[in-house]
């Protein structure tokens, strides 16, 4: 019925619809599921991998998270190769800004740069979306800790939550009830690993199934925020707390960082 | 039936039509409300929202009015990532002017501009059209106040009031009923948010849920008229007042700013 | 039956036909009346506006004639992006002309121009032609007061009056009746309001409907002939004497200018 | 049947046929007949004009004659864009060759090199042919008075008499009986017009209905050839001798130019 | 059956053939017949001119043979406009290698260029074949006398005697049984002729429907071989003389150049 | 059923598949069995080489295994045209790093390099990708002894041990059974013959069917690893171990290198 | 069935399979059969010519080998005119590389880069791959006397003796039974000659049917080997030879060169 207008991202449809952006979007709704939530002083993005056996090398490459510059880092779902290529020009763009301006690219202008490009693949003949969407986590002077998301017509919005990937609806519905202003970072840690747990087709993961970052100030307290990747043994710990709350539902102890 | 003609943008049917162009208004056509409107000391524009979650947030960027210059704005419906595209130029029309020229960018020169870029994505091979209508609001030292909307074909106009997306036939019949030259910018105001209220499918939208700005000299008095984003809180007035009229039709007693 | 051929410009039809320049031509046949004619002592274009509602902004933009130098402005039928796009053209090659040569451009070598871009859109893939049509009136030291029509094809042809748009074959007979060598400005204003009121499909239209320009030395007698808008309240008189003499068919009396 | 090849000019049919070559030479077959012929001290191009009607302005554009240089003129038949596209290069070549070289091009040479650029259209991916074909009359110190063919496809010949257009193998069998060595230019001039007249689907035409013109050295003999347009009253005497001879067929007394 | 793959020059049909190629073959094997041969001291080339009537002007334009430099001639059957075209590029060639080096090019290396181009227009995309195959008759200081033969595909080779266009089987079958090595020039043009009148379809042609050349030192023996085309009185000789002997059929009588 | 998506790059299909890249795996599961594993102190590639005759000249090159750099080789399984392209840009991006940076460049820097090669392929119109597939083995100072399978969508991911081509999934399996960390040299060389020899069609090979290559620090112990090819003596011995041990499965005495 | 995939280079088919590539084959199998082996001090290439006829000028080229440069010649299967645009990039490569570093080019260099050519042309839209495949024969100081075997996908591969063309496969499996390490050169050429006479259709060919190169340091023993074409007269010597033997097949007694 639609035939006529949806193998090109150069025809709407009859009803004003590009359908090549909207099957690219299909590639991504079958991504692993991806969290990304503000606290009150940091960025959480933590993001279910890929299935691996016991031969894949995982301790040399972040399968889902990639930092782009100190005060930014991003999850992907989608195509990785696409996202590959993304991830090397959102690096170029936030170390060419550094280099003319001397400080760091603000985050919203970083998402509109990157955004820009993927809709300039959604109107030229001859190309292809971007397979791809992002959670953006950054801090900037201006408008302190935010996430964005983007997907592959190059639209992009802001959230206090959000996720992305394979059963997303769930996880969000998941975020709406428990997601609060004023989240300590060991609370919002908590809830982004329960929220994984409870939206993924499998039963419990364990410890290295799981990805998680954060972007805050540590516990030293540096000057500006900054990217870090948690460990797999605080996975773990995270993942018997949120076990445990499931079980005996009325205590809420989140653990020390 | 007109299956042939109706995929390319370079092509016109045995009518004379460019079906492209007029598949890329119905993306418009199924975008939020907007409503442009002159008053006798100044240009407003009011927006509805897309529906927006607790999740989402919302302080960080304006959804639907976009700041061009100190004396233009603009308000979007459509793709929003053609939009974002399309602003970026309009913004750097407007610095350009003014770096080389040393003055304010008059507003329909800007719109041609802008409408050019436009109708070019209508007749070159391998494109699509943008699928953006505006409705630009400016000020210059020869035409005064203006309110323009163009659409995806480039074709602009001059208005004194009008309305682009969803039910906005409805709006317009309303506009014409009620809008009349020397509205108080207050009167303005409650005509506005009274034609968004009416127009829009849901029952009685919050204060949140809109979005109202105005270009105008202000309550100082400034040399130039500038633009204002108003304020939730003074949203939610001008929404109680809207409310307490249609009750009781008769007093139409407008807020002061 | 003729479908293989028609939908490029880069296709001949077995009989020798350019249907997408054919097509072209329909979108002008949908498009307002235009009147032009010579007098004898300047050039006259009159145009019958879109439908205006009240809110439109009619004030501020000439729907359908455009200046485009000093001695020359020009009427169009078609799609009005278009339209834009080519009248900037005509105002670049006209002042270019200016600058390089130190004199105004003549008017036939400027419809050539502007038919030579034209044609180019009927020749290579990957475009389609031009939906737009013009009356240019001029006047330069060589040929006197000129009058030419261009279509989409690229063709031009020089007139003494003529007529484009819908009704057009209408107005063309007509003016073949009563146009004759020697018109007064007078005497021609009246008979292109009188082709024009007779051929809309509307009653009796009202002055604000119609557009009316004029290209003479005035009454004052300039050096050169200068394009001159007749005002609303002189185009009302018009209109009351043509409404005058169509009941009392005897006396034609023109009104002074 | 041959419908796989012929709807582009790279494309050969199975028998080696460029069919939308053929194709174009079917617009010029719809176009008006044009008669050249060569006589002792002279070329004739004559050509019957496309209906006018009383306001076309005809004084002031030569419908189917155009001079390219003193020594050079032609007559077109075909679509009228595109041979104004040509005409242009004509002159152009014809300039350029002059301010190199500082003397006139040769006739062949110029004949060739707007052929060349024909072909090219014939060959090339993304193009239509030209549809136009040209009678090409001129004079050079090497070969003296010339006269051309060309058409679509790129292919000219030298001919001492022929016809293009409309009914053009009436006329060529005409001129093979009619047309001798050593007319003289009053005997040509008639030959030129009997022949049109001959042709014509309308019965005797009126002057203003016929183009002629011619490159000689005239009564007062210049130094090289010129191109001169035949006047009205002339072509009026012209066309009275030839209805006053095909009533009396004996007498053939040319008048004087 | 073959249809899928004989509409571009860019596809190979499951047998490995290229269509396009071989359909502009067709074109060839419809032009008019041409024979070339080597004698002991030069190349001769004769042609067949297409259908010539009184008034095509053939004393100015050789329709079949091309000169290409003091050492080179050529004959074409094909596409005419296209011959041109290659024809330019031949004497461009040429031109250039003595410009370059100083003395004149070798064939062979002549050819490849030629032939190299040809060649290009059957691989790359929106591009048709050169409708066209050529004789090239030259001497060099390295090989003597040599006579090639090119197609469209780009392919050439060396032959002793061939022919080429419409008929050309037969004349190559007529030119296996008489040609041998050795032949005088007379005797060779003899030959030439011969071949030609009995290939043809119609009966005995006249001189004037023949053109013959010639590469060889003449009479006077220059330093260099010579390019000379044979007068048509010369050509009514040899015409006259075959004629004699195919009755007589004994005395075979060579006149002399 | 997919027809309509699966015949370019540049279409999603309805559920957001690429069906080119697809397609162009498929050109892998064809190419011939290729293993790569790490071990304590290197990392091993082994390759089952094609059919070869006794004329094939098998001493000159390599068939499956690429030396890059000294730190780095690779092996490919797929078309081995589109192979050698990409060895040739993997040579010079290596070279090019050294040149500028004068040091070895890093392997998973190396990696991402050609793999957004290989992205670009599957993005852009009027191109196929490459139907290629590589392990990469290198080291470099920061991750030590790396191993990484890239495909054609560009992706790429890191392992400990795995392998492609026909029968892969069968030697991945063999690989999960029988790897584990800290395997000597000797014992990993042996485990890639084994799976070589278990997982290929044929009966046992012979020696010079295999072709096997290490990245390590060899006997002697040089400042950093070198690549080293095995020799067909080596790998024999080798073979025959493998038989043993798969007749007596008790024992499992590696040799020494 | 395959029709979807078979007409593009840049469509692989369901399997993984580029059905122009194997197209393209197809016109290599039609072509005449070449033969290449190496010997003990040199490399064969003997071919079968082309059907020719008495007036084919076979002394001026060679049909079927081309000598590259003083260390490389090769035999050509295939379409002629596109082995002639390969062969001049042969020369091209091998002039540059010894322009530049003043020595001869390495063979396998030579050949790779011819053969990344090649594949240029199977992956690019707008193209067809070279319907050509050659036999490279070559010597250097690395590798010693080489044999190439090169298809229009771009793939290469070294041999010891192999052939190409029509009935190459019964010509591969004679070269099987009958090479063997350590041929003198005489025993080579008599091989060479055997094997094409014993695959050709034809019954004994004679000696100006075949055509046999080598590349050895001849007779006089120069520094490097060169390229000899063998002498008519040595052919018919090898071929008597090769007759003789076939009655007598017990003693073989090769002749001397």
């Amino acid at each position: 019925m639609s035939r006529r207008y949806d193998s090109k991202t150069t025809t709407f449809s009859q009803e004003g619809r590009l359908y090549q952006v909207e099957y690219a979007l299909e590639a991504i709704n079958n991504a692993n599921l991806t969290v990304g939530l503000l606290c009150d002083s940091g960025v959480i993005l933590a993001a279910d991998k890929p299935i691996s056996t016991k031969l894949l090398d995982t301790g040399k490459i972040n399968e889902k998270l990639y930092k782009l510059d100190s005060h930014m880092f991003c999850a992907v779902a989608g195509l990785t190769a696409d996202a590959t290529v993304l991830i090397n020009m959102c690096k170029l763009y936030a170390q060419r800004h550094r280099y003319t301006y001397g400080e760091a690219q603000n985050v919203e202008e970083h998402v509109v740069q990157i955004c820009d490009l993927k809709q300039s693949y959604t109107q030229f003949g001859g190309l292809r979306p971007f397979g791809v969407s992002f959670l953006f986590a950054g801090w900037d002077r201006n408008l302190g800790f935010q996430l964005y998301h983007t997907d592959p017509s190059g639209n992009y919005s802001g959230w206090k939550a959000t996720a992305i990937g394979h059963n997303s609806q769930q996880a969000q519905s998941l975020l709406r009830q428990e997601w609060k202003e004023g989240l300590t970072v060991d609370e919002a840690l908590h809830l982004a690993v329960k929220v994984l747990t409870k939206s993924m087709d499998s039963t419990v993961p364990k410890a290295d199934k799981l990805e998680v970052g954060i972007l805050w100030k540590g516990t030293s307290g540096t000057m500006d925020p900054m990217v870090e990747m948690i460990s797999e043994s605080k996975v773990a710990d995270i993942l018997a707390n949120v076990a445990a709350q499931s079980t005996t539902k009325g205590s809420e102890a989140p653990h020390t960082l």
